[in-house]
């Protein structure tokens, strides 16, 4: 059997390791053919070291070049999306088509391509410049490489070595320490060996890229503390995330999470009334896409208990039970998937259909839709709030309006929340109090659409209150926004022009630099 | 002698006092009239619970209110001028003219007006839209109070209730619990009844503004991690500092720090060749301006050993002799100061002149000036880079260009570094391995200056790497930078037009505001 080596420094590198794994089938529970390190302490810190001067090395190049190794690493991952794809597929048991090879590599690519865009214009680093003081600043590098740990559920587009926080990093010109997931590891190093070789081919410093497979958990909470580490990007569980937060707070270095999200959903009278069986369809398809593993899976949906909602709850039951249910990415996905559910039961929530493991070969669990009265959901607000990752969903069922009302004002920090409403006004009433309870807990707010889609777009908020990530103000997804969550305020006091960044001098140098002049937005030069 | 009350929910109040203090007149030691109460954490839940109603009662008033209220405020500071710096100057000796009456309050009034503009044009909010996918976005208020610590030595311009942290939380639509310092409750008493007039005057929920005089250590950290608190701003001691950070990093609640810096300067040897007696004065100037009270005090200068530098060295210890030692703002600060000289010296600097208590009435130290040996400093260079916080500079003399090149990466997080270099450019080949160190250790870099003027200006950095602030893409001073921290990013999905602030309409609502529309910066509405 392989034992595959890490990838430092720019070279593939046999692994200082303190053990070995294996990424499993979903499909069969059987192990995936070649052994993955762990690495040790040492190798982590000579990771670190190789990053940070990486990091210094980057000061000598221009944004053109790490806008070049995004566009070639881009072309590289469309070179060999097949092998990419189908590597993904074995590893996570999600489908290969449409979703790994037609939606999440372009999708990944597509964001790659967006970051070099970025890069190049230089607009996202927000320079401004007031003339009168002589003042001048913009967001920069961080000096250090950033940490990003990726999540099992988007082994391309959320993928620690080719995701939204990897271009982001690279667009800020920092380098990148990729922490690959350990249930798809065979993807990351086919993607890190594209990021290698667009390194290479662009001369961009050897350790701009970098990958592990794992760290012990002392060793990843030492990694996003170390003094020589610029800041981290994280997208998983709870529970890690928040060790990790920890320790990353404790010494002064920004991290960016993104942790668990149930998605309220609010379905208003009028508009469940007229929604049919098409609302139906849309909310088993939203719930069930990918079975379940999203971050904006819509976890709890919010009706008033009516001759509506009942038809509602039982087409939605219906549908799961008729649905064939997908693979999980893991056997720890089943076994939490049935842990959270058995809590949701204990709390008064009833099992309308599924609540089990699917037996026979492979990670499955039954499409599970669950029920609970609103009065009973408010008893215990918290604990109904669990998540239950995977293809499952809650629905409450408030007695009267002023229950909905009172439901919409307890959520924890979400990244999304969604309100249907009849197209022809008869919910305005209820709208706008539930509207301004979910504003303040959820990054993004939706009208009558299903919160499973991520538009990369400059207005994407892919971010939310705590505990849905780590802070309100910043966004996961979406250029700009993903950008400067990894740069430092760089700012030149009386600094002799010849010496200034060029976005910062006299002339603007073109290519869609937008800054900020005197308190005005402007493309011009300083005059 | 007047027991004073507490400021909440728009009314003067008898506390809820657990003790009480009086403010102590620097100049003689004797406490001044008037006892002002320590709160309760009663009292404080209280105006956490205010704060939280406010909060959401601001969201059905227009940023025209909060314009008109930063407005009024600072004309009601201007109109009670002579009253509030003859307090301030009372409580913290610092000189009432020019530097109370005639520079720290213009520049609070002016920082609120900036504000104010700021807020009523809207920019700051970075609406965007992308017409594609119909995805809105902007920056809006937290959702609770900001909780606003200010710090000893700006009574005005950086003073819980009417300093910049203040302006920028309510331009960006929250309301305020200020914590006064208890080194000047009197003056923070004055500006509070101007802010609870102006709150009254414009409409604005009375909750808006509130103050406390003191909290327990236990109720501070609460405080700022409370569940209804939006975030916090603190200027203040490291120590303080850091244990509010954990207690907000713990409940996931945003907090912005400003710490201690010693805002490291080299004097490259041909501009300390031709900087002469010129240069002396201004950094003895900038050293013991304010008695030394400044965030961005020069506490460490480097130069090159040489004659040049004995000069200068001999030079400034004579003006330090020379000059009258200013007054420190409270006892603590006197014997601070004292430990810190005490332990610099313990670690191999030499004192050159100062490093005692000023005999006599009154809180004063000798002016202070230490030298080290280049090889001293960095055989201890974190120990020898602790903040003496007062009157006092350390001067390190490299034995030559390698050690000067090799002191300039040691230096922890600061608010600026500075490098005086030679006009001609004699200087040229230090500059460049000099900058690229400190780049990465300051929030702003100088050119040919000293760091103390803090101008307050949109491109503006009073910020830096930690400890000197605990993240490094933010700056406290700077519009729309300020404000920016105490925002959550909204989105936006599909929502209906009339649903939407009138930023992300599609109208342009005018008044100057920029919207990035399809990735462009843009005073248009979406055609």
């Amino acid at each position: 059997m392989t034992n595959y080596p890490v990838l430092l420094a720019g070279e593939w590198r046999e692994a200082d390791a303190t053990g070995a794994f294996q990424a499993v089938d979903p499909c069969t529970g059987e192990p995936v053919d070649g052994s993955y390190p762990v690495s040790s302490r040492a190798e982590m810190e000579g990771a670190v070291a190789a990053a940070a001067d990486a990091a210094d090395a980057l000061l000598d190049t221009d944004a053109g070049m790490r806008a070049a190794f995004l566009e070639a690493y881009a072309d590289g991952i469309d070179a060999n999306a097949d092998e990419i794809a189908e590597q993904a597929h074995i590893e996570t048991a999600l489908p290969l088509s449409p979703r790994l090879r037609d939606v999440e590599l372009p999708r990944t690519t597509g964001q790659l391509r967006q970051a070099a865009t970025a890069a190049r214009e230089g607009t996202w680093m927000e320079a401004t410049i007031d003339t009168e003081t002589n003042i001048r600043s913009r967001l920069g590098p961080l000096g250090g490489g950033v940490a990003v740990f990726g999540p099992n559920n988007f082994p391309l587009a959320f993928n620690g070595i080719s995701g939204g926080d990897f271009a982001a990093a690279i667009a800020a010109g920092n380098p990148v320490i990729a922490k690959a997931h350990s249930s798809h590891p065979g993807t990351s190093r086919l993607l890190a060996e594209q990021a290698r070789a667009a390194v290479e081919a662009v001369g961009l410093p050897p350790a701009t890229v970098q990958m592990l497979y794992r760290l012990s958990h002392e060793d990843g909470a030492y990694l996003v503390s170390h003094p020589a580490i610029g800041a981290t990007g994280y997208t998983g569980a709870r529970s890690s995330g928040l060790t990790l937060k920890a320790a990353a707070d404790g010494a002064g270095k920004p991290i960016y999470l993104e942790l668990s999200s149930i998605n309220p959903i609010f379905i208003l009278p009028r508009a469940l009334e007229s929604g049919g069986e098409e609302l139906v369809g849309e909310y088993v398809t939203s719930v069930l896409m990918g079975a379940g593993q999203f971050c904006t899976n819509p976890g709890i949906t919010v009706v008033l208990a009516s001759e509506a909602s009942g038809r509602f709850i039982a087409g939605a039951a219906s549908a799961f039970e008729e649905a064939e249910p997908g693979y999980l990415l893991g056997e720890r996905v089943v076994s939490g998937l049935g842990e959270s559910i058995e809590a949701l039961v204990a709390c008064g929530a009833e099992l309308l259909t599924g609540g089990k493991p699917v037996e026979g070969e492979g990670f499955r669990f039954q499409n599970t839709l669950l029920r609970v009265s609103g009065s009973d959901f408010l008893q215990q607000p918290e604990a109904l709030q669990r998540e239950a990752f995977g293809n499952a969903g809650l629905i409450i069922e408030a007695a009267d309006e002023g229950e909905l009302i009172g439901i919409s004002k307890v959520f924890e920090g979400n990244l999304t929340g969604c309100i249907y409403s009849d197209s022809e006004g008869g919910d305005e009433a209820l709208y706008g109090p539930i509207a301004r309870s979910l504003r303040r807990q959820v990054g993004r707010l939706l009208n009558d659409k299903m919160p499973t889609g991520v538009a990369v777009s400059p207005a994407m908020n892919h971010g939310g209150p705590f505990p849905a990530t780590g802070h309100p103000g910043f966004t996961a997804v979406g250029i700009p926004g993903s950008i400067r969550r990894f740069a430092a305020l760089e700012c030149y006091d009386n600094v002799r022009e010849d010496r200034l960044p060029v976005e910062l001098r006299d002339r603007n140098p073109g290519g869609g630099l937008w800054r900020l002049l005197d308190g005005r937005w402007s493309g011009e030069d300083v005059s």
